[in-house]
C-alpha cells in the first residue's frame, strides 16, 4: 500500500480501504503521526453494525479507529515536546480550548470536540494522522506501542477511578462487568492501592481472568428466578454477594467505589445496593439507558452516583505514567493481533467476542508493518 | 401543666400527652433545654399515620418533634459556649464520635446516631429536653425562638444546596417541589447568590409563593398524555421547561443544580434531562424510591446524582449564619401556630396540608407559653 | 485624534501618543474593541518610572494599560457569545491553551502568557485593541463601561479571596493593606458573606474609607519600639489587635482568611499571628520580597500561605456576577477620572497617590469620549 | 519489674523508673494496652534535655514516650474493633471530639487535646497505657510491633506528604533533611507512585541511605561563601540544585511537592526556590522559626506553603494500609533496640545521633520482654 490508505467505513457492514492523501504539512501547534497500531474498540464495532451511536449517525463515509500509537513524522513549529521519531501514544479527542469545559479541565465535556472516529470526524485507522501536537503523548523507552494504543482505554479507566472516583489507597473496590474497561478499571485502583478488588460478571472465564491478571475476588450473580421483579432480584443478588465476600455498609468491610462497566440494568442496581454508606458509584458501561434504581440506596448511604464519559486533563499522563512505572501490565489484555489488511476480520473477531479459533477476544489490534 | 409534659406517640394515630420527669442533672458535656419552639415536620406526620417509616419502626411510646429552639436551663460543666438564659436552636442527632463517618466530618452517617423522634429515640416535644451542649447553637439576639425552630429543616436546605450540591455564587439552580424543603433550598441558594432560581410544582399557589418569596422563576410541568411512557412524558416535559425557561445544556443559561425535593419520579426524570452538563442534581424527596432513569443523561452529561440524608458538620452554623445576616427571612414559612395543647390539632393540619380555614399550611409550629 | 492614537511608553518617564495602525481584521477566533474606559493601576505606574517589574524590562516602546472595557466593533466568526455593539470587559492576558496549566484551570500560571502591558506585549491604552473572543466578557445592561475596566482589578480580589482564598458564607476575613486591591478583596469578602471583615492600614484615611465602604472594622497598627526586632514588634502589634477586636485564635472569633495586600513586611509578619488556626493566608501585595516570617505560627495553626497571582478560570465571571447583582459597588473606588488626552496627568496622580488638588486617588481612569 | 513500671521525668535530664497502678478499670469506650515496643523520638530527647517544647513546659513528673504498639489487655464494652491479645498501634494524642477542628476531621488542632508525653500529660513509655479504643489500630498478622510503633512517625509523612501535600501517583517530591521523617515522607512518596523523588542533606551517610531506601536522587548542598546573605547562598544552591538534576520550573521535570524536614533556614529559602510553578511546600521540620524567605517564589509561582502538625483523621489507617500491603518497609529505620530497663542509654543515643559503637542512629527502640 502507498500513500494514505485508510480503513473506512461507508454504510452500515460496508467497509473498505481508501486512499485519502498524506497530509503534506502541519500548522505550527500540529504534528504529523505514522500510525502503527490501533486497538479496536466496542464503539468503533458498534459503528460497523449499526452505524450510530445514540444521536451519532455515520452519514459520509468515516475513517474508523481511535486507539492509536505511532510515530512523530512531522513537528509544527510550536511543539516542544515531542521530535521526528518519537514513539507517541494519540489521544483522539480535539477541543475549542476556549469554553467553559476546555478552561476549567473537563475538555471531555466541550460541545465542540472533534473525536475520532465518532461521526463525521475521521479516525485514526490509517497510515497518517495529523493532530494537535499537546494530544501526544511521548512513550517511555520501554514501553511497546501497543502499549501505546492502549492508553486510550486505560484513561477511561483512570477516568473512571482516579478522577471520577478519586480512589485512595487502602481503599476497596467494586466492579461490575470483567470486559476490557472493566478490567482496566481494576488494573488502576490495585496500581493506586486497592485494599480489596471484587469483580462481578456473568461469564466464568472472564472472572477467571480478573483473578488472575489483578487477584480479583471473583462473583458471579445469582440466577433471576421466574416473574421476580428486577430489583428484588438485584436486592437479593446483593445480599448474597455481600455475604459470600463478606462485604459490610461501613467501616473496614465496606466498598469505597463502585463501577458499572456493564451497562446493564441489574448490575447497576446490584451496585448500588453493594456501595458503602458515603460511597460513589461511577456508571461506565452503557446498554439500555432507561433504568430503575432503588433511591432509598442513594440517599440513606448519601451515595454519589456519577456518569463517565472519556478522559479529560491528567488522565492520559497518569495512565502512561502507571504503565511506565510498572504498575501495570497491559500486555495480557491483547488477545488478538492482525495487520492492517485484515482489519476486517479484526472487526468480525471483536464483534464475535472471540476469533474463529474460539480464543476469547479482550482487545483487537491492527497494525502496520512499518 | 407541670412537671415534664410530652407529646407520645403510642400506637398509629394514638398520640397522648404524658407526664415523664424532669431531668434531674446534666452531665459535664449536657444541657438541659426548655423547649419553646416545636416545628412539625412531614416525618413526624408520617410515623403518626404510619407508625414506621422505611425500616425505622415505632414499637414503644415515642415522644414526637425534632425542630426545636428553646432556652438553656442547666450547663454542664465543660460546656462553655451557652449559659442558662440563652436561646438556642436544637440540633437533635447525636452521634458516637469515634466512627469514620463521625471523624471525617460527615457524621449524618454515623450507625449509630440517636435521632430525635426516629424509633427507639424520644423527640423534642417536651417541656423539658436534654442533649450534648455542642448540639445546641446560641441565637443571635435578633433571632426568635421560631427561627431557632425553622433552622432544622434549613440545615436540609443548607445541606443539599451548599455542602452536597457545592453551589456557588453566580450559578443557577432548579428545584422541583416547592414544599418547605424546596423552599428552604430556594432561600439557601438566593442567599449564597443564585443567578436564577427556577421553581417546578404542579401546584399553582405554591410556584405563586416560590416567587414571591425568593423571585423564583415558575414552572408548571406539563400534563403526561394517556399511554404515554413516563421516561417519554418527562423528556418531553423537560424540552418544554426548557424551551419556556431558555434553559440551555452549556454556558451561562445552562443549570448547574438541581435539586428534587419532590420524590416524585416524573420530577426526577425531568430533573436529570434538565441538569446541564458537568452538573450536579441533589436528591432530597423521597416518595417511592423505585425510580427509572434515564442513565444517557448522566454519563453524556457527567452528570453527580447525590443523595441528601439530614445534615452534618458546618450545616447547622451556617443556617444560623444565612438568617443572622438577614439573608433568609423565615417568617413567611411559618403559617401556622398552636399551643402546645393544641399538638393534634396541629398534627391534622400538618397532614391535611392546610388548617381547617382551609389556609395552606407550609410549616406549622407549637409553641409552650413560658 | 484619528486612526488608532496610543499611549506609549518609550523609556522611563517617557510617554507619547502615537499613531498605530487601526487592526484590518480578525480572526476566526478575535474580536475587535474599540476601548472606552481603562483604569490606571500601580504596575502601568511602576513600568513607567521604573521601566521594570522584576525580571519584566521595558526594552522596547510599549503601550500602557491593561484595565480596560469598551464595545465590540468586529466580531470573529466563530465568536457567538458577543456582537458588535456589546459592551465588553477585557480580561488582558492571552495563554497557550495547550500547557498543562491552561488545561488544568490555573491559566495565570502559562508560561507562555501574553499579558497587555507586561514588556514585550502592548497594552490596551488605545482606541481599538484586538484580543481572543473569549477574552471578552459582555457587561449586562446595567452595569457601565467603567464597571466594566474594574473587573480586572476585582478579578485579583475574587481569585485571592474566592479562588485561593476558598472564602464561605460566614466567615470572618483580615486585609492588610486599604489600597485598591484590598478594598476590592474585602469587597468580595462582604459580597460572599463575611461575617466579620478587619482592615488594617497605617493611613486613617484609608481605614475611614473601608469602613464607610463595607461596614469594615479598622485597626490601626501599633507604632514600633526604637531598635525593636520585627518580629517582636509585630507579636506585639498582633497581640494588641487581637485584644482590641475580640480576636481568637479558635471559634466564632476566629479569622479564617487573612489577606496581606500591602507587601509590607510587618504587616505579613502580624498578618500570620492574626490568622486563626487551621487558618488560609493569602499573598496579594509585593514590595521588597524578602521577608522573614515566625514559622512556628504556619505549623501550629497548620496555615495554608499562599502565593496570589493575577485570576484564572472563572475569576472574571464572578467578578461581573458580584457586581452584575449588586452585591458590589464599584462607582466608590473610582475617584478620578481624566481624558485620553490627558493620560499624563491622571499617571501623575496615580504616581502621587492624590491629584493637584489633594484628592485621595484609589482609582484613576482614561477615557475616550466617543 | 512489676506493677505498672513507668519511665518519668523529674526534671532536666533527671529520670527514674517509677511504680505507677496498673489501671484498674476501662471505661466504656476504653481499652488496656500492654505496651510492647516504643520508639523513641527528638521530641522525647528534646524533653529530656530542655525540659520544654516551645509553651509546653514540664513542671510535673512526666513519663516518657508516645511512639508506642501493644497487645489489648482489657476492653471498653462498646470498644467492637478489638479483643484481647490483638496487637495495636496506639495513636497517641486524645481529643475533645465537640470543638469545629474535631467534627471537621482537623482533630490535630483541638485545642483541648491530651498528647502522650506533652505536657502535663503522661506518655507511653510504662507498662501499661489506657487509652480510648477507636485511638487503637489492630496490625495485621504479618506486621510486627517494631512497624505498630513506627506507625507514630510514619502517620508524620503520611499527613505532611498525603493529606496536606495532596500527592498524586506520577508526582516528584523534593525532601530537604534525611532524617527519620525525611525518609518516612520519601517512602510514603515512593508507596503513592512518585515519578522522582529528590532528597537533600548535607550529610552523606543520610543521603546514601535515601538512595538505597527509596531510590532517592541525592543533593548535597554547596558550601555558603564566606559573607554571603542566606538568601543569595539559597538561590545559588538552588540553581546549582535544578541544573545538577535537571529540575525545571514547569512540566514533567518540575517538582510539585517540597518537603522540608530540616527546619533549617538555607534548607527552606532552597526548597521554596526549588518547587515548581503552581506546586506546594509543607514545612513539618522546626528549627529556629524566625525565618527569611522570598515572597517572589510564593506568588509568582502561587505556591502553598502549608505547615503540618502531627496527625489528623486517615493518616493512621493510611500508614498501616501502606505497610500492610508491603510498600514501605520499615524494618532499616530501626537501628537500635533497647530493654525497657536501658532506657536512659536509648535517650542518650537518641541524643547523640550514634551509639557508643558510632553507628547512625535513625530511630530507636525500647522494648518489654513478656
Amino acid at each position: 500500500m502507498s500513500n494514505n490508505p485508510s480503513f473506512v467505513l461507508r454504510s452500515i457492514e460496508d467497509v473498505a480501504y481508501e486512499e485519502r492523501p498524506v497530509p503534506e504539512s502541519v500548522s505550527d501547534t500540529e504534528v504529523l503521526v505514522a500510525i502503527k497500531k490501533t486497538g479496536i474498540c466496542g464503539s468503533d464495532v458498534h459503528y460497523y453494525v449499526h452505524g450510530k451511536i445514540g444521536d451519532f449517525i455515520v452519514k459520509d463515509p468515516m475513517v474508523l479507529g481511535h486507539e492509536s500509537a505511532g510515530v512523530i513524522t512531522k513537528v509544527g513549529a510550536k511543539v516542544k515536546h515531542v521530535k521526528v521519531g518519537d514513539k507517541v501514544a494519540v489521544e483522539p479527542g480535539s477541543t475549542c480550548r476556549i469554553c467553559d469545559s476546555c478552561k476549567s479541565g473537563r475538555y471531555n465535556l466541550c460541545p465542540d470536540i472533534v473525536f475520532a472516529a465518532t461521526p463525521p470526524y475521521d479516525g485514526t485507522l490509517a497510515r497518517y494522522y495529523r493532530v494537535l501536537g499537546d494530544l501526544t503523548y511521548p512513550l517511555p523507552e520501554h514501553l511497546t506501542l501497543e502499549d501505546g494504543a492502549m492508553m486510550e482505554p486505560l484513561s477511561v479507566g483512570v477516568h473512571s477511578v482516579s478522577n471520577l472516583g478519586n480512589f485512595k489507597f487502602g481503599q476497596s473496590i467494586a466492579v461490575f462487568g470483567c470486559g476490557p474497561v472493566g478490567l482496566l478499571c481494576m488494573a488502576v485502583a490495585k496500581a493506586l492501592g486497592a485494599r480489596r478488588i471484587i469483580a462481578a460478571d456473568i461469564v466464568p472465564s472472564r472472572l477467571e481472568f480478573a483473578k488472575s491478571y489483578v487477584g480479583a475476588e471473583p462473583y458471579r450473580p445469582l440466577s433471576p428466578n421466574k416473574d421476580e421483579a428486577k430489583l428484588d432480584y438485584s436486592k437479593r443478588n446483593a445480599e448474597k454477594m455481600k455475604k459470600t465476600l463478606g462485604i459490610e455498609d461501613r467501616g473496614a468491610n465496606a466498598i469505597d467505589l463502585v463501577i458499572d462497566a456493564s451497562g446493564a440494568e441489574v448490575s447497576i442496581q446490584t451496585a448500588l445496593y453493594v456501595v458503602g454508606t458515603g460511597g460513589t458509584m461511577v456508571q461506565v458501561g452503557m446498554g439500555n439507558p432507561n433504568v430503575q434504581i432503588d433511591l432509598s440506596q442513594l440517599m440513606t448511604k448519601e451515595v454519589a452516583y456519577k456518569g463517565s464519559f472519556r478522559y479529560t486533563h491528567g488522565d492520559y499522563p497518569l495512565a502512561i505514567s502507571l504503565v511506565a512505572q510498572g504498575k501495570i501490565d497491559l500486555k495480557p489484555l491483547v488477545t488478538h493481533r492482525y495487520n492492517f489488511e485484515d482489519a476486517i476480520a479484526a472487526f468480525k473477531a471483536t464483534r464475535a467476542g472471540k476469533s474463529d479459533d474460539g480464543k476469547d477476544n479482550l482487545s483487537t489490534f491492527n497494525w502496520f508493518s512499518s
